[in-house]
């Protein structure tokens, strides 16, 4: 793990906040990793996603295996020369979005065969596979290769599943290999069972990973079951190492999972909801395109200080989303990123000052107070 | 013409360099204005329009009186605060964008009725109504209220819609009154024929406008039918007013048309190619989604000094143009309109010291090179 650290600096009861050291920079936790899908966080230029306070981006492995393809990014100089972003980059193993994504797929204890959703052409994942494109790639944290099912699902479905990902989280360690600078984290499998993820939990912790990630939640078992999981499951992950939650999430959900004690996340929902007219803010999710907005000369949020809500008003915003402009996505995109990175760093601030729960009630208070009434 | 004003600096052969002033900041000529049709230049945030060197933005009167209105612009703040861009804006009158996307077209007198390309509603533009709306919006160089023809067209039907025009142009002058720091502009119609032409420049002349477009033009008859009138549709205007050759055009054009004696342009072309993987160079146009460019390390333009060179492969262009993403678009754009502002600022730098001649000869070279071959 030389180069790579992590630093608890203060907890708030289960809310954590410290700092992960990497050559490429400091990542801040909680955090929260804007998605750079194709090389690209969507409608943003690199140095837009830095001004919003992202010290960390999420790569896919799938997606760039796919196009522009591993090898060329390699060749090319890595992904962060590639795609223009110096700091760090997670990967994630490709193996979430070959069972969302592709086509045709088989599964067997070696990895998973598939055709490719763009062009059709056949391509194979397996833990040493995906340690090899991440590598290509030039990824700071690197995850484990991993399979899970779409929850609800019969538990013996769950377990095999978990325990066919245990077995590929030792062979991803094995590929992986010594490499200084750069993580692996592993990831907890087990569905909603709590004795499916402590027996994952403990067989991760076996062999040793520089981070530990909850994976399988957030695929539609809703936030309360989400919740009731992640009671459990973050105290079974080590103490010292960052605990990250995929896919995670919504505001609140954010929230939520800090309190139980997750150190990082990722999501598409601020890019994706800004490219249609969604914004999110305060006081919860606004539709830019109700016509409400139409005549409304007011900014989004006037706490805010994102380039939407300094120099617009709603009623440019409704304009631009109805007319389809690129612009409206720019904007939008932006501003919800920046509202969620502001939202990590009240998070860390609250919890290094011990205040985290007066945080969380003042966040759920001005959301129940909800958007400011039309004029 | 108070607050409004027009200094010729120094000319080379017909090719003029000057400043026009307004109260809102000066305009360098010859000046490129970038498109901003519906209150934005398309992929592009403002801050972005003015780095690359713009001095001025064109704004659409048609689409923004079908959407989002003009006096909701006014209640608004007027057209610069909506779109949030506080430098000159000239609007066109609407004549133009009317007869080319509007739907039932019927022309009178009186002026045009016609249904929305976006809605289907019915709406009638006349001299009055169009200085109206330009008030509305706000802008600073009002554009006279006009009417031509697609060319080919026959002489009768070129000298019918010529006089028409000039009827028009001037009710317009009548009905823009006095309004100190705000210009209107009177439009040579006339086709290619230069004795039209030469009525069409009296007319205006005798009602008196603070700038003069020729108009018309750029409407399919070829670069060199377009610079033959320019040849002599120059002359016939005054020579103390600033010239504005509107539509146009491609890099080559633009230099034919200074060097003909034009002082501002205005095109779509760079912003719609950007959004397509077009790119313009000093070398000429390169297809940024030809395979040729998918393992190519090097910029687009190794001289050029906008974000997409400084900082992407030609290899990353291609892969987010092929993968259809935003930021393709965005780059794209913003290289573009820079290319086009460094041409006007080379322009305008032979033409004051006199090398103008050189200059174009040395663009005409560049361009015969092409673009760097394959590595």
């Amino acid at each position: 793990m030389s180069g790579f650290s992590f630093t608890l600096d203060a907890t708030c009861g289960k809310a954590r906040t410290g700092r992960i050291s990497t050559p490429r920079g400091e990542i801040r936790t909680p955090a929260f990793m804007p998605v750079g899908t194709a090389g690209t966080v969507k409608a943003m230029l690199p140095d837009s996603v830095a001004a919003t306070g992202a010290d960390i981006l999420l790569g896919n492995t799938y997606h760039l295996m796919l196009r522009p393809g591993a090898e060329r990014v390699a060749r090319l100089g890595g992904l962060h020369a590639f795609m223009n972003w110096d700091r760090p980059i997670l990967t994630d193993s490709g193996g979430f979005q070959v069972m969302s994504l592709s086509d045709l797929r088989k599964l067997t204890e070696d990895g998973v065969t598939f055709k490719s959703h763009i062009d059709g052409s056949r391509h194979m994942f397996s833990p040493e596979k995906s340690m090899e494109i991440q590598k290509l790639l030039g990824s700071d944290i690197v995850m484990a290769f991993d399979e899970c099912p779409a929850l609800p699902a019969p538990r013996d479905r769950i377990e095999a599943s978990m325990r066919l990902s245990m077995r590929w989280a030792q062979r991803s360690r094995d590929a992986f290999g010594d490499r200084p600078g750069h993580a692996l984290f592993g990831i907890q499998q087990g569905g909603l069972e709590p004795d499916l993820r402590a027996e994952s939990a403990k067989a991760l912790k076996a062999i040793g990973f520089d981070g530990y990630a909850v994976g399988g939640l957030a695929v539609g078992e809703g936030q309360e079951a989400m919740f009731a999981c992640l009671d459990t499951a973050c105290d079974m992950l080590p103490e010292d190492r960052p605990r990250y939650l995929m896919g995670v999430g919504k505001p609140d959900d954010i929230v939520g999972a800090v309190a139980r004690g997750i150190d990082m996340m990722d999501c598409v929902l601020p890019s994706r909801s800004g490219r249609t007219g969604q914004a999110w803010t305060r006081r919860g999710q606004v539709n830019l395109r109700n016509a409400r907005h139409a005549d409304d000369p007011r900014p989004l949020d006037e706490a805010c200080t994102c380039p939407a809500c300094r120099s617009y008003s709603r009623a440019y915003l409704h304009h631009v989303v109805r007319s389809g402009e690129m612009i409206a996505g720019m904007l939008l995109t932006w501003h919800n990123l920046h509202y969620y990175q502001e939202l990590m760093a009240g998070i860390r601030a609250a919890v290094a000052a011990g205040t985290f729960a007066g945080f969380e009630a003042g966040f759920h208070a001005a959301r129940a107070e909800g958007d400011i009434p039309p004029r």
